[in-house]
C-alpha cells in the first residue's frame, strides 16, 4: 500500500517574495469583522522585518517565544488568546520564524478548527476538522517544517508531533534574502537538520525514486552551501530544506531524529543541535555521512558541546531512551523490521552515555 | 513580482500503485447519480490495463484517439459526447495515457464547468471556473503533462494551450510499471521532451534556484536512464518528467519547443518527435545539450526523420515561422527581452528549411 501523499500547493520562491505577502494573503480576506493573526518570532522584535508585516484592520500580531521548543500547554494558551481577542475565527495564521515558529502556527491554525489541547492530538491522523488557511515565511532554513505533515510539541507525556494532511502550510513563501543576519551557529545547526534529514532518508528502508530523487539533491544543495561556501547559499539552502523536507515527507527520517528526540525531550536541548550531538555518535550507522558532517563542522569551525549526560541519574536517561525507541517508524526506516533486535534498550542508552 | 506557484496536491507514487485508483477516487464519489469518466488512450483497447480500470455504477469510458495531437474541435466533440451521456455532470474525470490523453482529461474537465468552446480559452488565465475533479494516471514519462498548468491544444488559428492553474490535476498517480511496453522510438521521443525541458529551463534567462535544483535533478535522473542504462530506468524516468516539469513551471521552455509547435501545426508533427527533430539543428543556442542529446540517440540507435519541409511552399514555411515566433515567453526565456534582433524570420526560416 502506497500513501497518498499530500503537498503545500502554493510555493512563491525568489528573493524579495515577501513583499509580495499582502498579495498573498488579501484574496483570503473573506469573512466579515475577520483578521489575521501574524505568528512571528519574538526575536524581530522591535527589527526592521516586524515593521515589514502587512498588518492591517483587525489583525493580530502575536510574538512568540521560542527559546524552548513548542510546548501544547503553550500553543493552548496562545489559542486562548486569539479566542479572547474576538469572538470571530481568523481568516488565516501567517508563521514568520524557523520550525519552531512555523510549527507553532500550525498547531494553532489545527486548534482554532479542533476542540480539546493540543496535546489530545499528538500522533498520527487524529485531527478530525480541517486547520485555519495558515501560511509559512520561513526566515532560517533547514528543518523543513515550511513542507512537512507535522508540527513536532512536546506534550506534558511525550515529544510527538500532529501528523496529519491539515497541518500542512495552504502557501509558503521562501524568500533567501531572509535568511540574512542568522547566528552563525544556528545557521548551521539548522542547516544539518536537513542534511541529516537526507541521509537518514538515503540510508532508510523506505526508500523510494520519488524520495531519492528529492533527497540525492537536498544533499547536493547542502555540499554546495556547507563545503563549497557557494554564492547562492541562501537561495540553496532554502530548496535543500524544502527538497529534504519532500524527500522525508515520502520515507522517514531515522536513528539520529530519534535520539534527538530523547535529548530534547528529558533535556530541553533544542532539535538542530540535538541532531548535531547525536548524529557526531552515529558513525556505526552513518558512516559517510557522520565523515562528512565532521568535515562541514571543521570547516565552519563549529564546537559541539560535550557530556551533557554525566551528571544525569539513571531514570532521566531511562527516560531518553523510551522517547526515543517509543519512535517506531524512525528505527523500522532506519535499521529494517527487526529493528529492535539491533537497536536494543542497552545499546541506545549505552549511546546516550556517550553523549 | 514572483508569479505564486500552484503545484498538484497529491502525489501517490510507486510499482503498483495503479492498483490503489479506486481507493483514490472513491472519496471523491458525492454526487447522487454522477459517475467518473475514464479517459483511456484507445491504443489500450482490448489490453490489461483497460480491464484493470476500476469501473462501477454510471462511469463512462472514453478512449481516445491520439494519432493526432488534440484538437479543440475534438475537445468540444467529447465534452458533447458526456453531456448527451447524463444530464448529471461527473464527479471526476480519470486520464490515462500520455502527454495528449493527459492534455485531453484536464480540457474536458475544464471545459464541463466553462461554457463556449475550448479554443475561447487559449491563452494565459483566460478560465473562470475551476475544472471538475480530475487525475492524471501517466504511461508514458517526459512530457510533465502530469504536472503542468496548462493543456495544448491545436485550434482553428494556432496551436497553444489553456494556461490556468484550474488546468492543473489534483492528483496524480506515477506508477512506474506502467511504463512498460512502450514502443522504443516514442519512449525515446517522449523521455527527450524531458531532457530538452531541463536543457531549454537551465539555460534559460529566467532561471532561479528553485527551477534550477528541479533541473539539475532532472537532467541528472535522464542522463541516467538514456546513457546509463539505469536498472530502475522506469521508476527514474517517471521522476524526471514530474522534476523537468516542476522545472518549467517556475521558469520556461525555450527555442527547440517554440520550433516544435511550428513543426506540431503545419505539418501535424507529434510533439515529442518534433522536439527531437528541431533540436538537432539548435547546436548554436544549446552546444552541450545538443551534443549530449545526440550520444543518447546513438546509444539507442534512433533515426530521425530528415527532409521534411524540402518540398513545403513559402506560404507553408512562414506559417511555421509565424506559428514560432509568437510563443513570446519561450523567445525571451531562452534569449533575453531583445531575442526578436536574434531570432529574426530570417533565421528562423532557414533553421526549419534545414529540417
Amino acid at each position: 500500500m502506497f500513501r497518498n501523499f499530500s503537498i503545500v500547493p502554493n510555493i512563491m520562491f525568489g528573493r524579495g517574495s515577501f513583499n509580495q505577502l499582502s498579495d498573498i494573503i488579501n484574496p483570503h480576506r473573506i469573512s466579515p469583522d475577520s483578521y489575521f493573526v501574524f505568528v512571528l518570532d519574538d526575536v524581530f522584535k522591535g527589527k526592521t522585518l516586524e515593521s515589514r508585516l502587512p498588518l492591517q484592520g483587525k489583525d493580530l500580531m502575536l510574538q512568540v517565544n521560542v527559546d524552548d521548543e513548542p510546548k501544547t500547554s503553550y500553543i493552548d494558551a496562545l489559542v486562548r488568546q486569539i479566542r479572547d481577542y474576538s469572538a470571530v475565527k481568523p481568516d488565516g495564521i501567517v508563521g514568520i520564524g524557523g520550525g519552531a515558529t512555523m510549527d507553532i502556527a500550525k498547531a494553532i491554525s489545527l486548534m482554532l478548527n479542533n476542540p480539546g489541547s493540543s496535546a489530545d492530538y499528538q500522533g498520527w491522523d487524529l485531527i478530525k476538522n480541517p486547520s485555519v488557511y495558515h501560511v509559512a515565511v520561513p526566515t532560517l532554513a533547514g528543518t523543513g517544517a515550511e513542507i512537512s505533515r507535522t508540527t513536532i510539541l512536546t506534550g506534558p507525556v511525550k515529544k510527538l508531533g500532529i501528523n496529519s494532511d491539515y497541518t500542512l502550510f495552504h502557501q509558503i513563501v521562501l524568500d533567501p534574502e531572509l535568511l540574512a543576519g542568522v547566528p552563525k551557529d544556528q545557521w548551521f545547526y539548522t542547516g544539518m537538520d536537513c542534511y541529516i534529514h537526507d541521509v537518514e532518508s538515503l540510508n532508510g528502508t523506505f526508500i523510494n525514486e520519488f524520495s531519492k530523487a528529492y533527497g540525492e539533491k537536498s544533499i547536493d544543495l547542502c555540499r554546495q552551501v556547507f563545503l563549497e561556501d557557494h554564492p547562492e547559499k541562501d537561495d540553496k539552502l532554502m530548496m535543500a530544506s524544502y527538497f529534504g523536507g519532500m524527500s522525508i515527507a515520502y520515507s522517514q527520517v531515522g536513528a539520529c531524529h530519534a535520539l534527538s528526540y530523547g535529548l530534547s525531550y528529558v533535556l530541553g536541548i533544542h532539535h538542530g543541535i540535538g541532531c548535531c550531538i547525536a548524529f557526531d555518535y552515529l558513525e556505526e550507522i552513518y558512516p559517510e555521512g557522520v565523515q562528512e558532517f565532521r568535515q562541514m563542522m571543521e570547516k565552519h569551525r563549529i564546537t559541539l558541546p560535550r557530556k551533557l549526560t554525566a551528571n544525569m541519574d539513571r531514570e532521566a536517561l531511562e527516560l531518553m531512551v523510551t522517547t526515543a525507541l517509543n519512535l517506531v517508524p524512525l528505527w523500522e526506516n532506519c535499521l529494517g523490521p527487526d529493528w529492535q533486535k539491533q537497536m536494543t534498550r542497552e545499546r541506545c542508552l549505552e549511546l546516550y552515555r556517550r553523549m
